[in-house]
């Protein structure tokens, strides 16, 4: 592809993208395609001879489209959101342009160091504590998700407790995990992985709150101990994904400390909360922990992937990780001056991620991330309100933040039938979850361009969708 | 940022990177920056309040771009490419516009389907065992990194010979792996991440041409076995990291097939090599293994991350990945009819890159592949017989396609020096490594835009850097 024809191109899909969020809430927001209709209509072999970039951004339109689940509409209420902005795009878009892989510093250090700078800002920026700082004995990476970055946690801890020798000889099925029965399934997926074993995962029980019992996480720990078993890593969570509870890390962090457990908070949603400081409780007792992590990806404007993990000791994570063949051995590694993020995760090579974290951050400004936080956070409020003035609705779970967790008085096979009414309509996109064996409705407001009307409607549309169902 | 901002924000990077393409040799290949230099060129505090995207813009130039070693120069012979192209790019853009979250086939089918078409593609471009197909009973999936990629293929061998009691109760550090000692650092990796540990990682020697020997492995797993070892896995490698190396697949297969293990074929380099029918001949005996990946990120002209990773089983795979909490339950999942691809890798979100991949294939076509792949053989074996025909120089390897090993007759210092002397010139970046105890210099040609004249001066240059070298 020749500069010119770049430069056309480009143009193109830059006013294709702008296109497309202008009319972005003209599509279904739930793709409303049959399994394999995409398949069947994309040409069965490829190419030969190559096309001219115009028809292949004409079949984006014609035969990727209608398979598009509109995550950016502002009408996508579903799971959490993963918002994006213009910034991001130009980021990722340039981070694309530069082509560059840093898997260690030399290999790009504005890569490196852009990258250990920006997280050093969120730092400051969430007012987390200190110690996950580069210049302390911390420090922070970018992930691609907080599976990932929990999975790390989890290995860092296993090399923790077992002095290396899990790492050389291997797991020995003695080790036991710990999380409330609210925690992301990641964690499950991350004891599978790291040859822990999913049976090494206690669930602790939860309040009424959904949070996690840390009397029940003691009593637990205990038991465990008196069975020969080795405790030796507990992930809290601030926001779980079915409710938003927030694990209390001030009652948590103390037995950890005492037990000689490795904390991990997982803070991949709400974490940017604490932008604002009236949020900031949300990381109450956040000192005790040994990592952390948020993801400016679900809802601080930076397209996925884009996860912050941060480490209160980063020398565990990198002994952990650490593989040095002579291939990759270069004297800025040796000087043990600089970072190689090669050592800080699974993968070995990676993107320029901080790039669009650096524009989002400059682009709005630390008060411009606050208003749309705070805007987003006021929105979910409303919508509960509405929900508790209702007399056919209510509210299931406490609504801290931007997740209203509720249901209509008419039972689970009811709810089910209105969610499934509301997302065949296209007009919204909302997802489930079940809160004490009840199933209830998940509404998350954290879309980038989601405004009052949108959020208005949207409860119209619930409300209206209802009680044409009463009426059947 | 408004619709109408974003496109003149859009065009202004699009212009950005194509003028740093017309550029980009007027820099130094490999940054020249010192640890902490471009840290003390940004601001110790993010701002309160936005900034302009152009004052963002122009401090890439000023702040980023002395900390970048330039990828995409054509003077980057280095490591392994990880190249790109126009079409790679603007597919980059085009995915973070859209910015979907294609964990689950519903979360946005295209993403989905269009991900399994295409690496159903790649099979029949690369003549892969149809097993390898969706409609086989294997299938491909985009991983970020042939690491990822390994670490998966480890865990589903792992399931398979434990039968799912690794991933109930952890491992019990009897499994032992296997990998030739010039095998990718990301096995070790891996081992340690799967809690087998690395002690149970048995490399096996080397043949004269870096090859694993099937002989030396047979005895190994022999050996283990009668120590009460359970063998379980092994990786071959097509092009290996060091010297390119072609690991003998026709005699590594049958032996992992009569002793139970699982074939991992990893040809994160190479595979792209079978673009060319001419070199098909370096998948000769993938029929017996269970899984293999390449990466279009490396020299397939798509930038990273983007690796395809096969199964010939896939329902082992998903039983070892996969966990299932109430939030993520739909009916397309439950019908059995779509493939979820969160059970298919370590994270669970993940972005659209199929779309890259996509406009990469269909923009050249196979033809316009085949050429770049050629072009980029034939530089390279110009370059090797250069070498041969020097007093001065060696090869120190065969040099079956793009990757040159050789050594000035000065020894190890005096390469050492060589090198440095090179890569300071800031004219070209080049890489070592250890072959047969001896300092090796390795010139990989990958990159999209590398011609005759750049190999050419690359050459001149060497002869130059080591006859002022050979003076002092």
């Amino acid at each position: 592809m020749t500069s010119e024809e770049f430069r056309q191109c480009g143009r193109d899909v830059i006013d294709w993208i702008a296109d497309y969020y202008e009319r972005i809430e003209t599509f279904s927001v739930l793709s409303q395609v049959q399994p394999g209709q995409i398949r069947a209509s994309l040409p069965s072999t490829p190419p030969l001879q190559g096309e001219a970039f115009e028809t292949i951004l004409d079949d984006v339109d014609k035969q990727i489209i209608p398979g598009i689940t509109h995550w950016q509409s502002p009408n996508f209420f579903a799971f959490f959101p993963a918002n994006t902005s213009g910034p991001a795009i130009l980021g990722e878009l340039l981070a694309a342009g530069l082509g560059v892989q840093g898997m260690l510093w030399s290999t790009s250090p504005a890569c490196t160091e852009l990258e250990t700078h920006v997280l050093d800002w969120l730092v400051d920026m969430l007012g987390l504590p200190i110690k996950f700082k580069s210049d302390a004995s911390g420090g922070g990476v970018i992930q691609d998700s907080a599976s990932s970055a929990s999975l790390c946690a989890l290995l860092a801890a296993r090399e923790r407790v077992t002095d290396y020798d899990s790492n050389q000889r291997g797991c020995d099925g003695r080790l036991v995990a710990y999380a409330s029965s609210q925690t992301h399934s990641s964690i499950e997926k991350a004891v599978k992985i790291a040859g822990i074993g999913f049976r090494n995962l206690h669930l602790i029980e939860v309040d009424d709150h959904f949070r996690l019992r840390p009397d029940a996480l003691a009593r637990q720990v205990k038991q465990d101990r008196q069975a020969g078993l080795i405790p030796f890593f507990v992930c809290a969570t601030v926001g779980t994904t079915s409710a938003n509870a927030i694990d209390p890390l001030t009652a948590i962090g103390p037995i950890c400390q005492k037990e000689g457990l490795w904390l991990h908070v997982d803070a991949a949603m709400s974490g940017t909360a604490a932008l604002c400081p009236e949020y900031r409780y949300i990381h109450d007792g956040l000192e005790l922990a040994d990592s952390y992590c948020f993801n400016p990806h679900k809802w601080m404007f930076t397209n996925f992937d884009c996860d912050c993990f941060y480490v209160a000791d980063r020398a565990i994570l990198i002994k952990t990780l650490s593989v040095l063949p002579e291939y990759l051995r270069n004297k800025a590694s040796e000087s043990g001056a600089v970072i190689d993020y090669r050592d800080w995760h699974i993968p070995l090579g990676r993107r320029f991620r901080s790039l669009k974290l650096w524009f989002v951050i400059r682009y709005y400004g630390i008060e411009g991330l606050r208003y749309h936080i705070r805007r987003h956070v006021e929105l979910a409020q409303k919508f509960a309100k509405w929900v508790e003035a209702s007399d056919r609705f209510e509210l299931t779970a406490p609504v801290p933040l931007n997740l209203v967790c509720f249901r209509h008085m008419g039972g689970d096979t009811f709810n089910q039938l209105l969610l499934d009414g509301l997302n065949q309509s296209g007009r919204l996109y909302l997802t489930h979850t079940m809160l004490n064996d009840q199933f209830v409705l998940r509404f998350c407001v954290g879309q980038t361009y989601t405004a009052e009307h949108h959020v208005h409607k949207a409860w119209q549309l619930i409300q209206a969708t209802a009680a044409e169902l009463e009426s059947k």
